[in-house]
């Protein structure tokens, strides 16, 4: 995910709004659904790791971000690895 | 990391060559230097997450691998993300 | 799918792998797996759509396809649009 | 095609538009030439697959989508694939 | 489409396949479907412009080029133009 | 060239530029100077062929399209194919 | 770093966060932390080296740069090379 | 260099700043220093080969461009070749 | 002009075809066809500039190059600059 | 500087052409033209500064690395930074 905030964004309202993305996106770490978080260095984007039941799971709660509309995402499907030991392997 | 094995490698050779990483990872995911791994859906790739002390640990890991010379590794420099709950936010 | 046959290939493992790519695919699409299968115009190459329980599951039936050291895959993930009429709409 | 509305558009006139394009949307698939239609998990987006009987009827189709000063379409020509079994393979 | 024939290729059969790619076009062009054909200057490559019935027929003429294994054929699909005169504009 | 009209520029003056555009395009059609356009599929874009003396004159014919601020265009040099009938290959 | 500075910001606030980022950087370099600087030719770009124990250092170093919303930054993971002779090779 | 300049600039601006480069261009090219100047056909923008000292120098001379906030410019090094008769090869 | 050439050609072979190159080159310098000749800095490639009457001829000169099969050659066309003094501005 | 060795080269030559650059890179560094050199993490590649008089030079030194058939090789001309402190800024 790639945030893109307009600079002339008002601060009170970008203030909420990323208050908002907090909170929405603790949430879903709390439920098991967001499994990892990542910043990416010096940028205003990050590398997440979401654990869902369906595609259409996982555009409804994308599709919940408060940020959305100043998002770029890119999905790419990830499976169990055969190296995994965490996955018993 | 992108394997790219090419198609007349000696089918021993491969299946030595391929048992031998796995292994390899599979160390350094008991050492909890290979944090996360995971399969990229369709394609013979990995998305990995490796914790180091320094980027010169980072580049020595990456370089035993025996599959080396038949990867393409481009790494993404990540860091704690503020809203992220496992790191106390 | 993109394939790329190299142009040395054997006339008859060519054939056969061809042709054992073709049975792969209709027993898939017979199952209800392999919704769509498009021809790109011009191109040695498809657009195909499945439908699976898990992105674990699409990695095996893809990883099965006969053709695989000689494709390129690119996994796009699709959910239910909300103007689709036959999902309900 | 991949949707790209102004922040600052007025919400009254991007409800009606939205609202107009799934109208428009649905006609067409329940004449037939809209055969499919999916959203791209993450993205303001959608693949679908048109049926009609020239480049030009194409075009005119796409030209009256409501949402066309805000869509950037490309168009990738299919034909019918040899092995698939819905056209008798 | 851009031609990409091997440095290695037998001359005689390169010279002969050559030969049949000319063929086969002139035998096209003559039956008004391959309507024009430029060459890209510096490149071994042209721009074609064909006109068919469907994709279907676009596909089965493209396929049966001898030079087929060694062409990147894009196509680009094209519409009337609403200023063109030859249209009747 | 694609052309790629800003959303909030006034009617009657797009009215007015569009309609200049294409008295411009079809009067240098006319002249056998612009020599095809097609439209490309879902865009607002177009493929023309010119046929002019020399890149100076192009440039100034190019220079001369009243949609030019918002144009962009790329010029791919085109010269006879060996294969053209139409050339009297 | 590629600075991307709107051209209708106002000239005082530009004088004073460019002066402001450059204090930043002149303290760093001072401390060690940001060892090299150059100019891209013709560009209003940099190239950086930096010195840090850890990713989340750089990033908190990256996020107090005073141009940071305007500001597009790549982070390229840097090791010691095997024949730096600066390194003892 | 390919300019971009804002559809809504004042003309009289405009007209000002592009006789300035002009001027700027013109004293360089008399001073030996602008060798070529060429206009890309169809575009605004142009090739270019100075002759300076040092990168300090050439940075220098496009940092004094009157148009650079509206410049993009891609500096490529160029050396002697060893074919060029003017070089006395 | 990109060179590619292959690492096990007959070093006989590429030192004669080189040779050739170049004669070719410096030929066409002198009969003031090729104008201008640069090595792009690190690189096995150049910067040229031809001076032709049509792109026909402009095909036919880079058709004849010893080198042709392995060069990647890209075509800008160029127009006179208006602010080129060279050219009378 | 990204190094593409061919998989099949024979390990006496690698391993001779390897130390060879590295002698030669050194000797650069001792006499203070290959200024900086590092590692890119997890890739057979490098970042180097060198400080030369000219782009002739630059392109006689990097023309005599003897990877140089296996090296692809981008020049970025760096220029001194009006803040860097090193530079007595």
């Amino acid at each position: 995910m790639v945030v893109q905030l307009p600079h002339d964004l008002d601060p009170d309202f970008r203030a909420e709004i990323v208050q908002r993305e907090k909170d929405y996106s603790q949430d879903l770490q709390r439920r098991g659904v967001w499994r990892h978080l990542w910043r990416v260095v010096g940028e205003y984007a990050n590398y997440s790791v979401l654990d869902v039941e369906s595609n259409d799971e996982l555009h409804k709660v994308l599709s919940g971000l408060p940020l959305l509309p100043y998002l770029k995402i890119t999905v790419i499907p990830l499976a169990t690895h055969p190296s995994d030991i965490a996955a018993g392997a």
